[in-house]
């Protein structure tokens, strides 16, 4: 009746990580010429945008230490990716952040229109879920996995995840807050999503409590970090480094760690995370130096 | 770690369909109070105004035919219906139809905001997919089953289907089409969702293809109709009647079957659908009754 396939075969074991993950995300965007191909386009345009694919990244990472499908967790990380699109897309929009350019590249609804790129991203999370429920992907993890890992996503991008995040970001947008509640809206609106990554890598690979705990402990600790050095940057980092207009959290008068703790303080506890971060992954027994190094590279980033 | 609970008990049994909808959607919307309240009250404002719940009442019926447990058709079912209020949220937004009212009240985004009220849709379709995986809902019709009931669910509200056919509606808002494009729209804005609804009922109790076909074909021709009954009372229906502007459709330029066919063709054609819709049930051995007789009061309505 309808099913995403995704053309692994016996080469694919010689495609890169990489390489894996954009052959699975073009799969999840085929689709036969219709009335609607400008919606196609559209999501196409945003998924293609440049993205570094740091949350199927980290969903393969996890998967192999758990020694789950490659191809599966390709699957797996790309719905996270089209998840990520989608409110990417969303956030743009002008009742929201309003914001003309996305990676150096015009946003969705300037490229295509307020109303294709509102559907683009509504569509695009209803595909995600299609391709990590596909045949496919339930073949290769069993169902009981397949359905476990979709139902983090659906809770980790949903109102108790990234969009409640949103919703306390957009409400704390131009006024004053406290560390705890910025340490909330980091936690919702981008560590979340980061979890339900590296949750799903475990969750396909049938880990224990103890292996998603501390997945869970890695992603957080790495989300926060993330938002940290982002709010460092904002302040230390020209607009060119960027590739975005620096200050923008000072001229929107937005709190940041920064603004109420200064950029040395807010360098130690991203330091704090990034060593609990990593050192969470010992519980893992296979090889996690990709895991601790994309941990430093976050803390010592500089766009 | 998360999950949500419907808590059904043995006397849930005591409850009507309706009731153990209206429960379920109150389970899937309850949650802790935390600083994004105004997002769940912005859900839940939608989800509670005044929705026929006719998408649950399907997926009911259908699981009956398949003997397939009530509680947990009651969650799929639930689940159709949080993904049909997100639609509408959506839909009412200023740059889709800019509808400030629905149902007699406030749009969510007049009463809300615009951003919240986005948010709520995007969070509302993650919902759907979170209660339809819940441990309570693979625990009672199984992890095969529940995967393969949300899959048909991400696909039918997807690019390739609700939304697509969205797409489709608002390219043609104000030219004339073809009755091709016409009943491309009904078929993916409209009945795409109900097949959805039917077939999930139909999927969680195990039902061979056969059942399938038939519960698609019924979903189907009742989606079309339905539409068809809407063109024709948008010209022959006052605004009190229809509780929405009449004649809107003449009033945007916008092509119908009604104004293609003209209103006696346009019956026929409606009365057509209804009767396949009936015929297709014939392969189900369980009692059809309430499903024949909703085929026929959806094309007999009047407001």
């Amino acid at each position: 009746m309808y099913n995403k396939t995704f053309g692994f075969s016996s080469s694919s074991i010689m495609l890169t990580d990489e390489e894996l993950i954009e052959h699975t995300l073009n799969k999840a965007l085929a689709h036969k010429s219709d009335l609607y191909d400008v919606l196609w386009d559209s999501m196409e345009y945003s998924v293609k945008a440049g993205g570094k694919r740091v949350r199927p990244m980290l969903t393969m990472e996890f998967a192999k230490l758990l020694k789950a499908d490659r191809s599966a967790a390709a699957i797996f990380g790309c719905g996270v990716e089209l998840i990520h699109t989608y409110s990417l897309i969303h956030d743009d929009l002008p009742c929201m952040d309003n914001d003309d350019m996305r990676r150096g590249k015009p946003s969705n609804h300037i490229a295509f229109s307020e109303d294709t790129a509102l559907l683009a991203g509504d569509a695009l999370q209803s595909l995600a879920f299609e391709i990590i429920l596909s045949d496919e992907a339930i073949s290769l993890v069993g169902a009981e996995n397949a359905a476990k890992a979709a139902a983090a996503l659906a809770h980790f991008c949903g109102a108790d995840g990234m969009v409640g995040g949103q919703v306390i970001d957009l409400m704390y947008e131009d006024k004053s807050s406290t560390e705890e509640v910025i340490t909330k809206i980091h936690l919702l609106k981008t560590a979340a999503l980061i979890k339900a990554a590296c949750l799903i890598g475990c969750i396909i690979g049938g880990a224990d409590d103890e292996k998603l705990k501390a997945a869970a402990k890695y992603a957080e600790c790495i989300g926060l970090t993330f938002q940290i050095i982002d709010d460092i940057l904002d302040v230390t980092a020209t607009s060119e480094e960027l590739g975005k207009p620096a200050g923008s959290d000072a001229e929107n008068s937005k709190s940041t760690l920064v603004s109420l703790l200064g950029i040395e303080k807010s360098r130690e506890i991203a330091e704090k995370y990034t060593k609990e971060a990593i050192s969470a992954l010992s519980v893992f027994d296979g090889d996690t130096e990709f895991l601790e190094n994309f941990a430093v590279k976050l803390l010592n980033r500089r766009n």
